[in-house]
């Protein structure tokens, strides 16, 4: 297999968008994307779109908007990880030298607002909702190692201060503390300003092998990693509310191990906040931090900008918004501006390595049905 | 990249299964096609799912009933070329190296019936659904090329006569030529015998790469070619009636290219005829027989079985059944059964060179969005 890199990057702005098509909105990203590259749409062999309610051939239909026709067109679903599935798939495209650059777009117009149950999912028909299940880790949690309201309260503080530096957040305003603690419940210990809001949104990124990776812009990215996996049926049977630490904490293993690097040479990280235990668990699993230390993390400000390793500094889930397929591309967009030193205002100075990781698909039995960690490198 | 191999194939008896869940009966086929290749199922590093309406993870939801669980699983969206599609990353993820073995399923339960017509499927809104643009491509071709109604329906003789052989086809009956005229029309010249019934059905096959696919079984299937191509906006606006035809004859093209075969090579061949005049313009754009000379092909009975080149010897669509994302999947099944002489009444004598070829995912303005072929070779 030959290295794969990113050598453009597009993404709208994140919002509500009931009034535009998914095709006009997937359009605009792609053509960022494409602009950003520089290279001839004519050069590009495959498309993969990830996305969960575009209906039937979603990514044709955004193609064919733009007239870049007759390739070969994948249209990916894996839930919350469709983005990252998506990259993941595209990646082998070109690692295996079938197609020299392809195109990978992540996108969601969130038609549904919350993601309804599917048949037989039981759980959720029981109440087992993602805040649900999201808020009983939480609070196994806190009860194991002690982990605090306000420092789960601080992920979202921390997160929604990168956001008001990003022009492409959905939501561009800082919270206080004592906001996010007083927002309405949704499932305790989980507020409203603690769960991730319904965002329309897509992005896209152009990747490329070969020879051709290295002639079109001066600062491309290496995906040095790229990971794929699903949570196991006996873990989740031996403890339902850990099995995601169990997918996370795999699926970042194996992308340490491809890229030959450990936690502590990751400078910056994009991680699944769907709701703030997310993240805190996301430290844990990823090796950020020793297990029950999350909340101690965000509270020293170790994930902030201007940490040592800061975590979403898009805004992440809770305030850059998320279009369950669009963020896993989303992630490496934000990623690969900041190993190019593009992000202005939230930029994090001198990154060299930075890590990707989405998490999704509930699947009762299994917990989540699919993770990808992407890293990529200067 | 490598040589990719079929080592084993499973599939459920197609038909209507509306107390069945689509976990249970997908299940059912990836337990027929682990057994049927004997690998230790702690083998296969990554499961690709073919289908349209399974709903979110699907196929996490199929691998978790069988604790099948912690590898790599996506689920692929093309539509009628789903299975195709999802055959084709499958192969990719063997064929680059990442995994050694992998699971590629198609599966639908065709819950919502009839297809629906995609937000801003403006054609589809406007009446030219399914069955009117396959009736209108007839209506061109009769008037091209003279096929007359007779040849026509000829397709759908043939196709219930090999059904009727084929121990999983939904229909196992015979037609004469005077019922599929007289049955009720659909949109003429397509009666309701030369349209594809509304079908449940699963199939799988495993693929490997390497040692270990000539370990497996004495007779492992060489896919020799796979190729995956979309519509083109320019010849669908030339001439919207003929945009499959192009998409068809390209992805066949690359596919001859690929294996370096040509149409003469072909011994045996699944195509889509989910409406009969689709199997006539497969002949074509295949390189089966020139332009304008399929229905005479048909006619001749050189695409029966026992013909020179029998097409769809497992009833096809029309009598096997046409399950979405199962399609691409189940022609593979039928063609390595094929090429393994294990088709017993339906055996093509001796093939050596199978050719599988699906289409869908109309997509107004490039005709449709998604097309896979398949060379397999003994």
């Amino acid at each position: 297999m030959r290295d794969v890199f990113v050598i453009g990057s597009g993404m709208i702005r994140f919002g509500r968008y009931p009034e535009r098509l998914l095709e006009d909105f997937a359009g605009e990203a792609v053509r960022a994307a494409l602009a950003d590259s520089g290279v001839d749409p004519g050069r590009i062999g495959m498309a993969v779109f990830g996305h969960s309610q575009g209906g039937r051939v979603a990514g044709q239909r955004v193609l064919r908007e733009l007239g870049l026709t007759g390739i070969s067109i994948l249209n990916v679903e894996n839930a919350c990880a469709g983005g990252g599935s998506a990259l993941h798939t595209g990646w082998m495209a070109v690692a295996s030298g079938l197609h020299d650059v392809a195109l990978v777009v992540g996108m969601e117009k969130m038609q549904k607002g919350l993601i309804p149950p599917n048949p037989g999912e039981y759980e959720a028909v029981l109440g087992k909702t993602l805040p649900a299940k999201y808020a009983l880790r939480a609070r196994k949690h806190m009860a194991r190692y002690g982990l605090t309201a306000a420092q789960l309260a601080l992920v979202s503080v921390k997160n929604h201060r990168a956001g008001a530096l990003n022009p492409n957040a959905h939501y561009q305003k800082e919270v206080t503390l004592e906001e996010v603690l007083a927002s309405r419940p949704v499932a305790e210990p989980l507020t409203l300003l603690q769960c991730c809001p319904t965002t329309d949104g897509a992005a896209a990124v152009v990747i490329a092998g070969g020879e051709l990776a290295r002639g079109v812009r001066q600062s491309v990215v290496r995906i040095a990693a790229t990971t794929l996996k699903s949570g196991m049926y006996r873990n989740a049977l031996k403890d339902p509310l850990s099995s995601d630490d169990d997918v996370a904490t795999r699926t970042g293993a194996a992308a340490y191990e491809m890229a030959g690097l450990g936690p502590t040479d990751v400078d910056v990280a994009e991680v699944h906040d769907a709701f703030t235990i997310g993240e805190i668990l996301a430290y844990e699993n990823l090796g950020f931090c020793p297990r029950g230390q999350g909340g101690r993390l965000v509270e020293e400000g170790v994930t902030s900008i201007g940490g040592r390793l800061p975590v979403n500094p898009s805004g992440g889930r809770l305030s850059l918004g998320h279009p369950l397929g669009a963020t896993g591309v989303v992630q490496v967009v934000e990623l690969t501006r900041q190993l190019q030193g593009r992000c202005g205002a939230r930029q994090v100075p001198g990154a060299k390595v930075a890590l990707a990781y989405v998490v999704g698909g509930s699947t009762p039995g299994i917990g989540s049905g699919a993770s990808t960690v992407h890293i990529l490198t200067m």
